[in-house]
């Protein structure tokens, strides 16, 4: 009967309706990847000489905070607007999505962002792709602990937003989870790189080719583990 | 018959409903192209020495955003909201209004997108009309890929926010278009311009007499063509 | 009859709503220029040898958007929250509201402004309380066009926010206030100085002691005509 | 009699409702004190050499008005949002809330403020947590009334965004008590430090150890007062 029930699974993981989803995630996740990857880049271009700046800080989380409140907005009705990996585990974890359809949101979310770190090395020549690092004087556990205060806020501010008790107000939940986000790379954009994004960390890491570099394998595994966290 | 139902069509074309959503969208345009070429004008003006800086790209997309936020906003629930001759043209070929609407919405843009630029230089003296350029290390081809990406997020985010399924989140519709235009402005804008506009392209071009320039018809072509490559 | 019908209106201006909609003006009024002047002042102390420059801008920018829109907001249900002698001018040609009522409002907010503008002076000893003034290379005759587009802007979202057709829309009306006028400010602060509220230019020029002065008079002057040409 | 009144209302504070909303108060100011604090610590980071500057303020104050309004609107529904033990203040007054559920309040924001300095504190090794301080020219009178004003326009906005009377403005009241904050941390930032907030200003004096200095206790001391004042 287990065979049945997986088979009977699938066949509902590739619906129209699901479809619709998975492509909705990918969109979403494409364009706040470009959005946030191509801030960065930009900011780099303007002051070169300057490895990090205030005018860079701001730029890079205005962008986050924008391109997450739109893009979450427009996903909100078709896939539930996780954009992050580490939000729909935790939707998977709480029993609102099944583990299937988990699955098939990583791989979309995953694929996007790959696709939009692509666009932006082939269309800016010369331009190096920017990884999440964490500071020098920072330890591994400190960036940790960081990034896991960053990923439970975003994914309680997404719970809250979904919670149909809230009636009228539940009409600027994108922005609240955009806002959260832009706050919090204000907050440790300079000290643990303010990922929040297991997608965005994965995408840089595998076009920049470091993916075998220990900062950034850590900051791709520390958003994988504070999505999990964040459940328990 | 076909005379008939050309002349039928022009009919409706001048109603008095069509008058007031050309004028709605003159409006709009007027106001949006005015706070973006403006912004970038006050942003030379306070950094003359220094070509780009990432304050001023900081101010170039905060008045996009927030300009594109209000006009879309004023339009909405006259002619749509349009406020870019390419979301027009989407709109045209995805069936939501006539050809003929289409060609009325566009000298509207265009319009009022020369008339902005004209206030705007009649009244700052001796400074110069700010045309989109791309930057020196792209390729024609690179930052017509990332023009095309722009166009494509703003038009699928009109898309999105004007779907009716939306029920509550409609209301926020006018703030996530005007946040993924800042936050591409953020992403794009020292490489390829980040227009996402012919209108404002246009109108730029036209008053700073560099219409000849093939970087400005590159970027006033780019535009309309990527209008057409969301719709296919 | 006549002073019957004009003690009929005075009593009908002293009403308990009436007060009450003339004191959500004076509290609107006194938090936007207490932020707008005190921005400026809080640029200005942290950047004392430059003046102007473009983060600068971004602040006061910034400010004028987030005060207006909250400020907004909170008179919206008493008073309509007008917040600038303009916005009443073009309330009370339109027929929106009494011209009696129109008094009362303006003297509420003129109030708002010099106290708010006294809270400043008395409170940061030693920081001069800044005016609005045109550029240098500015004619009157352009920064006059200026601020008149910018007037028209304000006025223009003003009425489209308070359109009763608009349905879920109606509900971010205030951010699209704040927002364009936060846009215009972007645009036009370093040419015109982006003033648009004869109040908080009557406010600032009166506790400057430059009431005298043909720039700080020409800006108050020129905010009451816009109001007016905003309603031919 | 009256132990038992005491000993009902104690009941009625520690059942399941009441200690959702604690833990909602608290998870909330944990988010904004994190916010707040950790991106004053961040401007520090990457501008040692300057005490303030422009890009800094901006840092702070749009981290203040992103991270308040999130924060508000999360816990709105459950405790109402306070974020604030000034705003707990003047709902005890305004007898929103009883005495006894305002001291658990207190004591959540009070301790949520607490651990957040200690996890930025105990991440970020060798940054100073930042405590606020007025402008050395200002007096302690001067500051006092800044901090008062600003305090009142707080409290009034969250009043303004609660009246029922709002109708369908009201989904964005979160926004407005996020913006009114931002704009008044740009307009008071370099002269009182813009606190406003008595919660965070007795957060990072404990864990920076400033708490006996005189003018974190002169900070701590005024936002209470000055909540006191509002309802006068």
């Amino acid at each position: 009967m287990a065979p049945t029930v997986l088979s009977e699974r699938l066949k509902q993981s590739v619906t129209k309706d699901a479809l619709r989803s998975y492509f909705a995630e990918f969109i979403s996740t494409f364009f706040y990847v470009f959005a946030v990857v191509g801030s960065s880049m930009a900011s780099r271009k303007l002051m070169p000489e300057m490895a990090a700046n205030p005018s860079g800080l701001v730029i890079v989380a205005v962008a986050n905070a924008f391109a997450l409140s739109s893009t979450v907005y427009i996903a909100a009705n078709i896939s539930g607007g996780h954009v992050n990996p580490a939000v729909t585990f935790a939707k998977a974890v709480g029993g609102h999505i099944s583990v299937l359809t988990a699955l098939f949101y990583w791989v979309s979310q995953m694929l996007a962002s790959v696709m939009a770190c692509l666009v932006l090395k082939v269309t800016t020549v010369g331009q190096v792709i920017p990884t999440y690092t964490i500071a020098q004087e920072m330890t591994g556990f400190g960036a940790s602990i960081l990034e896991a205060v960053l990923t439970f806020a975003l994914v309680y501010t997404v719970y809250a937003a979904g919670d149909p008790k809230r009636g009228a107000l539940g009409s600027i939940g994108p922005l609240a989870i955009g806002m959260i986000a832009g706050a919090n790379v204000l907050a440790t954009g300079p000290f643990s790189g303010g990922s929040m994004n297991p997608a965005s960390a994965f995408g840089s890491a595998i076009v920049a080719g470091k993916f075998q570099e220990p900062s950034s394998v850590l900051g791709w595994s520390l958003g994988w583990s504070h999505g999990c966290w964040t459940c328990l």
